[in-house]
């Protein structure tokens, strides 16, 4: 059994042109809330001039539904964006993420990765306190397009803070799609071996093509959570280089036709993707959505 | 070490709706063989007005230069393709495909399964005594779209049926995308248990996002050779389902960052796959091409 976290809602639709209506948005994720997916990561506390596609955090999660063993996440950045989402009872899970390159994290945020560690560390107490679940990635954790690799001391070292702050899951994201299996395996057991019982994601975009081939590295690895995104959102119209998330439904093919459950309803996700790609108007990048599942 | 045996010229271009001239297919299979790729299967014998994209084979093999290290592979689905392929000097590889399924098989050539082996044997111990190398692939061994599930009982059959006729190199085609990682690696453990020593590649198509991960599980299971073709070719612009085999580039990329050697210069096969692209006037699926490779 693996469990997926269904990103397109936040990493998805926030590189897209188009920008969806609060209500589309809504409607997104409450088709994906139906299929079996049991957590998805709605929103990001950014500021909305910032990232248009992003705005109106509040207004989602006051639209949402409460879905029984659904769970909704949303993305903080800031101690700012933290006490927006610590007001919200319906987003029971945050999800923070700082890069491990000094270099990607400046681009993103506009400071080093251990200023935004240190800016992040009461809000974070603040909300394993206030009874919310903290997801903590280290972003750019395979490689960074700036600094080229990342020494895994590194990687490690970001973990151990993040776990001295409390019960965090951590998560590894590949943001710019640089891993590759072999790396995937060695970093997986270096971590599990390092803080055994550590609660695992792991976060892959199919920039070269690797997104499968990394879970499948990582499921062997032993991890059993993964984010994806649904039709494979995340690319770029205008930046064809741009290549989205793993696409859930080409994820949840390949896992079921391996044999291993994700309780998610794959003709499900197929419609849906398609009516994703008919609101942004534009092909998304999942295969599956076009060829149809693997049938055993 | 892997060994790819780039399919673009021969199962790449057959479905595309450009005909391009045999002067350009040459120039491919040229600038392919000038960057360390070792095999290249270049022709196919099928009749010009069936396939007309395939037409010229003999022109073709004539006008290219032998290169040291560089073997051409040529396809061969019937006793008068031998006839045409055994003329050939320049030609050193035969490659012979029959299909799992007797659907597909009577789609393809009008036969069944048996039928069309039994029409093969003697061409094919004709080409083995005639010194030329002959690869023989069970196509659709891991799924059919007619069929469905192909008995793993009948793969092995046919795999025993080629080795009688002498020492074949034997290739699972997984001709429509059906395959995924844990069913390789239970074939490949059956037939290397079934036939030890026996000469095994495999031929994958990313028709559902699985390429590189069933390379993986192939690798993983201890195969070293593989399919593919530059730019990921083999999509058919008209039908946005039929995506390609598995991208070399891609491929390389994969391998390269894994610190497996594949002997192949991947800048130039990028370049050489935009090149491609630019030929056929349409957008190749390969994703390396537009993000770059990953850099150690």
């Amino acid at each position: 059994m693996i469990e997926i976290c269904e990103v397109g809602p936040r990493d998805g639709l926030q590189t897209e042109a188009t920008i969806l209506s609060i209500e589309k948005r809504v409607e997104i994720i409450c088709r994906l809330s139906s299929l079996g997916i049991k957590k998805i990561e709605c929103v990001s506390f950014v500021r909305d001039d910032m990232m248009p596609q992003m705005a109106g955090a509040e207004q989602i999660m006051e639209l949402l539904p409460t879905v029984p063993g659904v769970r909704y996440a949303g993305l903080v950045l800031s101690a700012s964006g933290m006490n927006r989402a610590l007001f919200l009872e319906k987003l029971t899970e945050i999800h923070v993420a700082v890069a491990a390159s000094d270099a990607f994290n400046e681009k993103n945020v506009g400071r080093t990765t251990w200023d935004t560690l240190t800016r992040l560390s009461s809000p974070i107490k603040e909300a394993l306190e206030s009874g919310k679940k903290v997801r903590a990635t280290v972003a750019t954790a395979f490689g960074c397009p700036y600094e080229g690799k990342i020494a895994l001391k590194r990687v490690l070292e970001m973990i151990e803070f993040y776990l001295n702050l409390g019960d965090c899951g951590i998560a590894l994201a590949d943001t710019t799609g640089l891993a590759n299996p072999r790396q995937v395996s060695q970093i997986v057991r270096e971590i599990t071996n390092r803080f055994p019982g550590v609660c695992l994601s792991l976060h892959f975009h199919n920039t070269r093509g690797l997104g499968l081939a990394n879970v499948l590295a990582g499921i062997q690895a032993g991890v059993s959570r993964f984010d994806s995104s649904i039709g494979g959102l995340g690319g770029c119209p205008y930046a064809p280089q741009a290549v989205g998330n793993v696409c859930t439904e080409d994820l949840v093919n390949m896992c079921e036709a391996m044999g291993i459950e994700t309780g998610i309803n794959l003709e499900g996700l197929i419609e849906t993707a398609k009516w994703v790609e008919h609101q942004l108007q534009h092909k998304l990048d999942g295969l599956v959505m076009k060829a149809g599942p693997i049938k055993g």
